[in-house]
């Protein structure tokens, strides 16, 4: 079965500015699933800001198996109801793929628990991305390398936790370096940052950047069952212990209440 | 010069429990500080639930080199603003440290991005720690394991990210494992979680407890000058670039302008 | 395609000792081959140390996706020759599990860059597996613990490097702990290290043994091609560099010198 | 008391080429070590390729806690032993630091367990170091960035496990990057890898590579006592398991017998 694959777009700047539009005039979540649908084994829709509860119902959530999220101008416009519910759908199970400037989006940063800052410089400079962890399965069909002709920079330091593996880092013509893939895990759910994108310029028009989202797609995807309810903290009764004991001393709880939270 | 260490007490249930108020006649906070203090190098003092701002105002917080966080009852009391202060100097290198049930204190939620629940049973049952990083600085000076006589059962799967380090395993026996001493890092701070410290068993007043804990005071300490703003993401602009490059392309942003959040 | 995996037995003591033989009959190799091959997708041969080049020619490597290795008693006696060529392979791309006191192969040993050491008691005592990261491929469609009923005990502290990921973490009788599944990337090569297998019990008849060691084939091994020569180094002339440089100070090498190693 | 460093040159280099031994006229260890001499804390020794032993004696590795290498030319010189003593004083405690091409020293391979390869190119090009993980102790008191205007390039992919934390990433004038300080424990001992110092520039003469270095050797550190037999795997009998059990099943072992290697 194919991958269900949901592309949340903020669609901000493709409807006011021109620049942007001219480059994505269905939107750059349109441009990133249609992309995903070329191949096989991906199903990718597209939701955006503007949809009711941005589109990311729980319905539609509950059908998502990996999420895409691209934003910019619009981060402080996520309900932080939405964002509680895309996190636990990441805790479950979910596979979630962070694009660009949604290092500032609010459900990174709440997965990552660290500030996600960096420096940036908007000049349309070189980018070259280094395969740094060889035959990942997020670098497969890639050369050792690939350029991006013009790019926002970003540099470190990237106030992100260390990841489980630093999967690409970026080199730019002014002199900064950023590690451009990473991999998260969060609760049963996988997560990778993949740093190209500036609206202004046609990345994800490009070959070797749609491949690596595919590539990332199949990576954070998890075929097990969601888990239910992924901030459960059950009690074990001690009649129910798995090696015999008997209760000792004093307790604050009673039999089968539930713990503080 | 000493460690400045705030040890951040919840004070609930020693007020209102009379097994934990015996066990802890002046608070568990003032246990783990006189514990601290007992030593060089260390200086605690102790702030709690119940004071203005719980005790961590702005100017409390920046005196801090280390917090050391311990709640339980009342994790929903704790105001958001305080949670985010919190957050932000511990990205600007104030050390954590997050004792037993703070597993699900406000800040270390936001701190691990995850949901880190666990599964638990209160029979005052036996609990072996194991050292699983030899020489770990966490674990100078203990032997290979140690035990707690009555504990608190935390059981795995635990819902934190896969740490930096795993320094110590627990053995129950009532037959699970959980991970008990961990480490991460978190913008510029160190954070350590550490399991024991159920408040109906007198842990905290344990020695190998007591040196696990002084230990980490001294691990997650940076000496380092707090970063004032761990927030920030500065616009290095085209004329200062470190290689000479020239502009090119659209772009979003005016010169000097701010980028978005 | 299915995963070719080659199943390395050491196959001493299933010939020399009565109790072994009776459990595996056709020796350890050919129980855990046979309980591969029963599902689809792997297809799993089988080779022992006695075999010529302990069974790993060079052809042999080559056409194995997957290598099993399961050593206990004459670790000492593979090849150093065989040990190399083991580890070309996995930087090159070859996935590798390394099943229970393979712990001290010299292969293993080799990869992780570290002692490898434990403590152990051969008393038939109870292991129960606990999952340390949800829905991790290598323990899908696992509950969330599962036992058996007498093993041999592997107590920490494990010398080994901190792991990518902890999946498993076991429980003992007598009172241990241990990090029964921890996962590795050594070059370009995947390695899952599982603990159990005792051969004086029925480890690898048991059913949820059995798919833990499914699940790592899948999981250890990578569809990309294997890379030629995994220990190249090459040299980048000034004329081919990416960004156009000048050649600068005094150097070592002639042009298209190879380097020093 | 102070840290005592042994600085292993190799040596060669210093005493064949005419540009070398302009640059260190007195051989790049002693520069190094003159370096770490300079301020309190640290006492400095060195040792070379050339002395019985290569220097490294017992009773030196005995004396020494943090331990420095640099190699280039005669890799291949070193005796096994002196190699397998050197990791064995690594596993029981001994903090190790590589520098530039000890990337292919035989130490650093064998305690990578990788093939430890990159890309190249001498031509005294532009590097430009960056601080990745926010005041690391390693990064204590150096700027976000810093520059050696002449070096050798060194390019990913770096074929070395994942870090522990990767603290400096460089970006090269030719396009290239590359991880080049990277933190590692194994058994008991730290590990720092720091990428400059090619021996025709004047590398270890610049004040931010001389700071890093202190500070990593005050990194690997550890006061702990020395771990006597790191390789040790202890049998623990059933009369002496923590939790009484009764032994079940065949075994293997005799009572006291040592277990396989």
């Amino acid at each position: 079965m194919a991958i269900r694959t949901t592309v949340w777009g903020e669609n901000v700047h493709e409807r006011k500015n021109k620049v942007v539009a001219d480059i994505y005039p269905t939107g750059m979540h349109t441009c990133i699933a249609d992309a995903l649908n070329t191949g096989t084994g991906i199903s990718a829709t597209t939701v955006t800001l503007q949809d009711p509860e941005h589109g990311l119902t729980v319905e539609k959530l509950a059908q998502t198996d990996v999420l895409i999220w691209w934003g910019h101008a619009a981060h402080g416009d996520v309900d932080d109801r939405i964002v509680e519910r895309v996190c636990d759908a990441v805790w479950g199970g979910m596979g979630i793929i962070f694009l660009h400037s949604a290092h500032f989006a609010k459900p990174f940063k709440r997965l990552m628990g660290a500030p996600c800052n960096l420096t940036w410089r908007e000049a349309g400079e070189r980018e070259r991305l280094w395969v740094t962890s060889r035959n990942h399965p997020i670098a497969a069909g890639l050369p050792d390398h690939f350029e991006l002709e013009t790019e926002e920079m970003y540099g470190e330091p990237f106030g992100v936790p260390e990841p489980l593996e630093t999967v690409f880092i970026s080199w730019f013509q002014g002199g900064e370096v950023f590690r451009s893939g990473l991999t998260y895990k969060r609760g049963a759910g996988s997560v990778f940052y993949f740093r190209p994108g500036h609206e202004t310029y046609p990345s994800y028009h490009d070959a070797n950047v749609q491949r690596v989202i595919r590539n990332g797609v199949q990576w954070v995807y998890n075929p097990a069952l969601r888990i239910a309810n992924p901030n459960d903290a059950p009690n074990t009764a001690v009649e129910r212990a798995l090696e015999k004991i008997e209760e000792r001393g004093p307790r604050l709880h009673h039999a089968g209440e539930a713990g503080f939270r």
